[in-house]
């Protein structure tokens, strides 16, 4: 509590292809999820903030209602409401794995706190966020059904979360984790593809129609949409690291700043 | 959507001791809850926010950790998360059970957008409910551990809650619902014990210290501690009917501004 000396922040972005199992409707990964709370509770960061992506919680049922285009008729409202639950079902898991390991997470409802127009953050309470901060917490937040100010509502997605945060507070550096090691030259699943370990931040937009997609069900954008959400802390110099959150010790390593396999994304 | 019209607005809080079993940890009475959400359903009001409390899911965690008395040791840093993590889960059941019976019910997390001074919320951000409202939503809150800007955490009762929303939104009337049949004489296991229909809201204060204790887990305070709770809204001239939610048809009945058994506090 009071930790007022402002050490520097990390924002930590868990996919939702990581934390759930995608194919399945609202299945997490609870051992991944248990085994990535342990890595966060062994790196001891003082100044942390999660986010994380909804994955076979709140896409399928967002994408059905087509929440993320607004509303458009009467049948959308209970799916507007389902979204949210789900996300919230989800993130119960998170943070209950979390406090299981002692860190002192705390979850907090984007939609409680923030209105978007026409799909970007307009109006974000930041102000409990800040109160968590100094008092010692790990706030959790996660991509969810927000009210937008123009298309009545929308879906905000984790990554620009992640981006408003880390430019609101500072952060020091962004860790995406993601199911594949970084970005590719090609589809990972094309044997052509290569990792791409490191990317200037001024390279990323030629780099960017290269970028392969991800596939299934994300209404949020695969590894393009990602980049895209990201693009004002990556503007903003803050460092950023994608790595495969599957793989044992990579979330650790990268909270450590140790060296770890992945895509770093940084000014020369 | 789009209701513009402004018809008047209706606060329902459902009690703990309503919607759960207070005397096993995390047991939610479904049977109760789902009637309630019937009948809330049949009563289609088009502005209406519910608040309920914590029964035997926040407040045994609450107590343990001595939350509403502000933050003391970092043992308590746990139990602030997890009483929040209790209510949420809590709130689950409640929000899917509204929207089961299709109610368009959103959740909003006190602790997302509200921070108390010295216990009194201070700070408020209203702006997503009343968007809520005006899309057509029913918000649903509840009894909260929240950021306190001077006891660094503390607990957030849906009472007060009730009132501050009743009075913010001018509220035609609030409705709190209850696992006895209103106000009373005397302590309502007592057999000379009372009920009063009808209290003045000018004589409340003088009838004050007549009123009945709740036993048990209540770390917001007995049926003395609701009413100091309402007391702003009291003072604020809205009407505010106390009903046994758990006999089938009062919450429909208050709801519609039938007859209904229970105490009414009201001007004159």
């Amino acid at each position: 509590m009071g930790n007022e000396t402002h050490e520097k922040l990390v924002l930590l972005k868990l996919g939702g292809s990581v934390i759930t199992n995608k194919e399945i409707p609202k299945t997490p990964n609870k051992d991944v999820i248990n085994r990535i709370a342990k890595e966060i509770s062994d790196a001891k960061l003082g100044r942390l903030i999660i986010v994380h992506g909804g994955g076979s919680f709140g896409h399928p049922i967002a994408k059905q209602f087509k929440i993320k285009e607004g509303f458009k008729e009467q049948l959308q409202i209970q799916g507007f409401s389902q979204t949210h639950q789900a996300m919230l079902e989800l993130n119960q898991h998170v943070v209950d794995a979390l406090i299981r390991h002692n860190i002192a997470a705390f979850s907090i409802s984007p939609s409680s706190c923030i209105a978007t127009k026409a799909g970007r953050i307009q109006d974000f309470y930041y102000s409990i966020i800040t109160k968590l901060l100094d008092t010692g917490f790990i706030p959790v937040l996660f991509g969810d059904a927000v009210l937008d100010n123009t298309l009545g509502f929308t879906i905000l997605s984790g990554d620009q979360l992640v981006a408003a945060l880390a430019i609101r507070f500072k952060a020091d550096k962004i860790i995406i984790g993601v199911d594949v090691d970084g970005l590719y030259t090609a589809d990972p699943s094309d044997d052509s593809a290569q990792l791409i370990p490191y990317i200037p931040s001024h390279n990323l937009k030629a780099l960017m129609h290269n970028i392969g997609e991800a596939k299934g069900n994300d209404v949020t954008g695969g590894m393009k949409g990602k980049i895209l959400e990201l693009t004002p802390a990556l503007n903003a110099n803050i460092k950023t690291i994608i790595v495969n959150a599957m793989k044992e010790g990579n979330i650790y390593k990268a909270l450590k700043g140790e060296k770890v396999i992945g895509t770093l994304i940084d000014k020369e």
